[in-house]
């Protein structure tokens, strides 16, 4: 790695002007910090999304900002009480930060942590830089034969490790995953990980269902424009679920397929919402009472999603690398913010600047 | 009790249409069956319901019915296999019967036995008669000191008891209730009796608020026709709940309402629709989603529900007295459904036509 | 299968005293009841207990009882109100048919039925016979690729699900499984299909430990006569598990092996007892108290069992077929049980006396 | 409060040698942390058995020690970070800070934090002196209507809060409490306070068990020399709980309270270890085995206890008043161990140094 030793930062000025700029190094805050030289970042929807908008939610850009947080990188520096990591060490990052001291951090989600500091949320920096400091305990060291590339992953994947979770598959289960995203057909390779016998990848275009099928579903479906109650009908009986299976998960974020969910899942089941989308939404709220349908959000991820997530790709049992399209040089990461937005290959990875 | 032993039944032929129907007395069909004269039965709003319509969501009705469900009686005759009541014995009667032999029976979960057979919801007869034939191990023995009128009321407090217990209330947290009606009042009651401390209850009439404090409330609130957000802002602002309540139940099943409760609900909180209303509506899911929200449906009730109402009621935890307004006789059962019909009082009873 | 059409039957008379008797065919009880013509039945440590001492705690044998519970079978006749299975249908038995009526029964907990009817648990009939009576519930189709003979295993395996369920075992975690005889071993091929990353096996024969290597542990583990808390730090330092396992199942019953459990899970995991042994031992229970160890107790299997042992054969996760050492003749059950006696093979089957 | 301020201190050399010690008043180490002036403190019996033995466990006494850890202060200065309290706060003190970076800190379960820094546990001071600093998320604001004497029982209250939820104890269900010590007591309240329905306390002193009658417990219990089976056969025939107990506590530690407990609990319920003492014992492990009773260990508290503590005393629902036997001068601490060690009393409180 690195002949060059620079912190050069991909910066969102504001939406749809970014810049390239030479920062200082960032120094250790605190003894359990560690200074990471970033390898390789992924390219997220939100990511996407700040840089065509501006803002997520009430999450607003005020002053330029570090892009980026899907990273894996390497340890150069440790503070003076660190113990689990080492200079030397391959790391993936987990990158929000919470404050360790609210009721939800010292409950055990800390994800829900309303003073949370997570990398390119505004005003927080995010990683698509030479370097970025982190608690060493938001550090997961990647075993030898994992690779950065795939390290990088580790994100997206402990997305989905936390939204399969929220669904309380256990094995033998049956899972519905409406949308055929990164997130969405990861969360197929975790509920097959956790033993869903049935995981059926639903999506409007054939090639992601395609691939779906080549990744980790069992069965494939393609909603029409009908009545949600059409399509969920039409989901069981093509998939022998009659009787509604036991989890959907949404990772579209799509109004019908939430709707559909409802009806897909069975009478005591559990759907999850993971996926990003419109504030508001019709929603068959009697189906869910009548059913005693179990609803969760979920956000993040949170307690040992990280650890899985590594643990899983260390394994074998998911495979990320074969959802990277593309690696490509830094100084190419605006051409590749346009080339997810249009829609190119499944997940983008830019080198870190000093990645030769 | 009792001098003339007729099974006069009340019968529903046609939306509007009753009848008062001397039917033969219904006999024991399993050793484990037992036989009950029915003392009081409460008037529930499904009944109403039936009464004006004909059908609840799929369940339609085709042939004359005998209404009611919420209902105490007294056992008269007992199958050979009978252990735990005995002739004699005073009963509140759980009014559905399941299968027990499906995956839901099997697991635990009987009130969402597909094959369930239901007082009064077509086309199983209800309880509004002389006669009621249950297997023993729906039947709950009253304690000496609690009345059969009493024991008719145990059916909307063992809704309740479920509803609560899917809000998962602990000891010391706080609960918002929408709604002020016969559930929704018991809601309060039963959350305060499970250790909640702060109980608000929610309603737009101030009549039913007022009674609501008067009950078991710590605090009430009358929404504004503004939207569900600021709603929801003033209501935690009012009640001292900065940071969202703990759980929220709808009660209600109104649309704003049910908006509300998502904006009110803490992050990781938990909110149960217990109220039956519109099957589609506007449905806040991105706050859902990013507060890790658990939303669930409650119907009916199941294992432990009804054993637990009775203890509440003979403990003193709960008081179903006060929510009765009227005991009528049966032949008073038509002005009764109108009565309720028209909001007059909380909870109405009907005598059984033996009962003098 | 059968030419013969005879229901010949293997009684334990009294302890060491057998004989095989024709008997009358059994009628079925129920409209829900099914008739299974036996095929196969594995020989479990209970069944040989009885044999041997006539008692199993306060279960003990005063009339001849038909031995054997291990059984898959074919159905040859169904009652009327019967539509899960059909004539023809091969199925895996699952041998205690619960009350459907009492408070574990109701709440989901079936194994706990105090009125359970058990095969070969006095004063029960088992299944060593030409036929046997079973309501529909309790019977689960083999799939076609699965056979007769595996589907005899579905029992000891579905004893390992239960107690695999027991332990909490989610992906990504660490197992110890104390004792490598069937059930042991099917622990150990449970957890790792529930996804758990190491799975130590123990046991003092170094023969089976290798059977266990060759079968579905990660690591095994030969304990010394030691203390135990020597056994355990020694086992969690050559298995890198420094901090304790996250959870243990003791399939042994032998004392040093369940003190060994307790010093070897980790603070806040999971211990199960599953295996039968000696009714009082010396138990570090201050160990227990200060980790806030969770310890259960399995017993049998339970709702949702069956079904999951079955899908893990269909499909591949678990493989049972390894297990059986050898399929004998109807006629030489008495030496099959001498041979499990003395310790032979794994999992020994004996044919239907009508299966030639 | 405090003429004077002194930070007199109440150390422990080596067992049985005390003395009282003007040391340093402390400083804040960190902008969270505050300095508390303590008021009160209850002696508690691990303070007096480091007093006498010098050890517990693997925590051994090297140097002189301040003891005591039950306190309820006020707070004099705040770091600049802090939010949640300030100058003038009458507070309940939680004495254990956890690293809040391990994995069992970083899940919620920071009671089992292995770099935990407990008052009075060797080598950390605790709060027998006139200030201490603790950061000010484990401090709890005492409302004005709870005193600060009251607020030294709170840590032993949180202690029975700990174990009343471990037990999994809902509203409606019965509980057996062994010892009728102060946690013992403590738990039966808070049983009470959870809804149990019948709690009944079991002790060997007739005087201990009139207390815990006129306290909090429906049914009292005197154990005989009896085997373990024969009490609890006694116990739940004489307390109409035939079937067995839904939870059972231990808060005495004694080998045959223990050995009862799981004879006394119910198929399929909970047994929680939650008082201290000899470190192996001869259990009756078969029994929880076949009931599927699951045990658990309970030790000290963690995330949430503390503050229902505090909710509990201010609703009413607990009164520790009753339990303070007496409030002694700082000067006379030793002779209030002394007394502790003889059984006077329930609970003796200590006042602080600058308390007069």
């Amino acid at each position: 790695m690195a002949k060059t030793d620079s912190n050069l930062s991909f910066i969102l000025n504001k939406p749809h002007d970014v810049a390239f700029e030479e920062r200082p190094k960032p120094k250790l805050e605190s003894p359990y910090d560690v200074l990471i030289a970033i390898n390789y970042t992924g390219i997220c929807g939100s990511d996407v999304h700040y840089w065509e908008e501006g803002r997520i939610g009430s999450f607003i850009l005020k002053d330029p900002m570090v892009l980026g947080h899907e990273s894996a990188g390497t340890i150069v520096e440790v503070g003076s009480a660190v113990k689990s990591v080492k200079v030397g060490d391959r790391i993936a990052l987990e990158p929000g930060t919470p404050c360790r001291r609210c009721t939800p951090c010292l409950a055990g989600h800390y994800n829900l942590c309303p003073d949370m500091r997570f990398a390119a949320s505004p005003p927080i920096d995010g990683t698509l830089a030479g370097y970025y400091v982190s608690p060493e305990d938001f550090c997961y060291k990647l075993p030898d034969h994992v690779s950065l590339q795939e390290g990088a992953l580790i994100e997206p994947l402990a997305v989905a490790v936390h939204i399969t979770k929220q669904a309380e598959i256990t094995p033998g289960q049956s899972v519905v995953v409406m949308g055929a995203g990164p997130v969405g057909l990861l969360c197929c390779a975790v509920a097959k990980a956790f033993g869903a016998s049935t995981v059926v990848s639903v999506d409007i275009q054939p090639s992601r269902l395609e691939f779906a099928a080549s990744y980790a579903a069992t069965h494939t479906f393609t909603p029409e424009r009908v009545p949600a109650g059409e399509n969920a009908a039409r989901l069981l009986k093509e998939t022998g679920l009659e009787g509604g299976a036991d989890a959907v998960i949404d990772a579209s974020g799509a109004e019908p397929s939430i709707q559909t969910s409802i009806h897909v899942v069975r009478r005591g089941g559990v759907y999850v919402q993971g996926g990003m989308g419109k504030p508001d939404i019709t929603f068959p709220i009697m189906e869910l009472c009548i059913k005693e349908v179990t609803a969760k959000g979920s956000f993040r991820y949170g307690s040992g999603d990280y650890k899985l997530a590594v643990e899983l790709v260390a394994s074998g049992k998911v495979n990320v690398k074969k959802l990277i399209s593309e690696t490509v040089r830094f100084e190419e990461a605006e051409q590749a913010f346009k080339d997810v937005k249009a829609g190119k290959g499944i997940k983008m990875l830019i080198a870190g600047p000093n990645e030769k």
